[in-house]
């Protein structure tokens, strides 16, 4: 940010405004407070009989990696329509959402996952204009080195675990910056 | 949104950019696409020995109406680190969170509410600068008819009912615009 989206000046101060206790850029101009807040990613992850939905990544970052099909949630939208509309741009498949189902903060990047469990209506799906190929995984096929984001390996291992025990709780976590080297660290979400 | 944050300026468009599906705010100067997207509202419900803690309201919107310790997520914050924040800011509480118990889609004002479940430590709380009074309300007591959000309302509803049937669920919902205008649909959330 460096101009004010109300008044257009470039005398921008980051500083903690009277009465916060938080950083913000504040206009000098016309004392404007700029509040910036973390953004919602929301998906779903589509079964059917058994196998799981990904989507390769055509766009950065990622690209060429599976991916659970995710996006930002919009304006206007609910979390189960930003998930229902997501599904249907990258992967061109209809799903019936079933229950929430892991929730995992990334304050590094200040984005909050919001992925629910969903059922694939039909096997008419294909690529939308953001992925290469869509594909339904069984669990042992499942490209556990070449998954795009770590929330989305916690939630696939989150899933298989939970259909072997019968149950599938609400998963919330969180997930810091620290790198993993470890390429079965990786697999592990 | 009046000038660009980018470059500074006004010669702003409202229109859907290439490759995308809905209208946002483009610079025609610099081609910077601003994204806009929900907000979070993070808070919990605080329980000691079964009574709930509430705040009264000192800030508009709804100032003098009672509300669970909430407030906007901030970037670099994880949801209960938010939660725990924002109960310290309101009511100067110290409390555990317990669980993840509802989340609620407010797509007419483009935010997501989620609460948790939560055990206040002890009984050192008393009202924050955006709150006129804090206090523990039995479930006889609760002031329903001078609550101020709807996602409030809801959450104890739930809150109450689930404590009656001896488990607490996470509750996913979404709220429009439509007023309530029965005052005793508004206490039923």
């Amino acid at each position: 940010m460096k101009f004010c989206s109300h008044c257009g000046s470039s005398d921008l101060e980051f500083r903690v405004p009277e009465g916060d206790t938080l950083k913000r850029y504040v206009c000098a101009a016309c004392s404007t407070i700029h509040y910036q807040n973390p953004k919602v990613v929301v998906g779903c992850l589509p079964v059917w009989e058994g196998s799981v939905l990904l989507c390769k990544r055509a766009i950065e970052p990622r690209l060429g990696l599976w991916t659970l099909p995710a996006g930002f949630l919009e304006n206007g939208e609910t979390l189960t329509a930003g998930a229902l509309r997501e599904t249907f741009e990258e992967a061109n498949a209809r799903v019936e959402i079933d229950e929430l189902y892991t929730t995992i903060s990334l304050p590094h990047i200040s984005q909050i996952y919001v992925m629910f469990r969903a059922r694939l209506l039909d096997l008419d799906f294909g690529p939308g204009p953001e992925s290469l190929d869509v594909r339904l995984f069984r669990e042992d096929d499942i490209p556990w080195s070449d998954l795009a984001f770590r929330t989305i390996t916690r939630t696939l291992r989150n899933y298989f675990l939970d259909r072997k025990l019968g149950a599938f709780p609400v998963h919330l976590s969180a997930l810091d910056k620290r790198p993993v080297r470890d390429p079965s660290l990786l697999a592990a979400g």
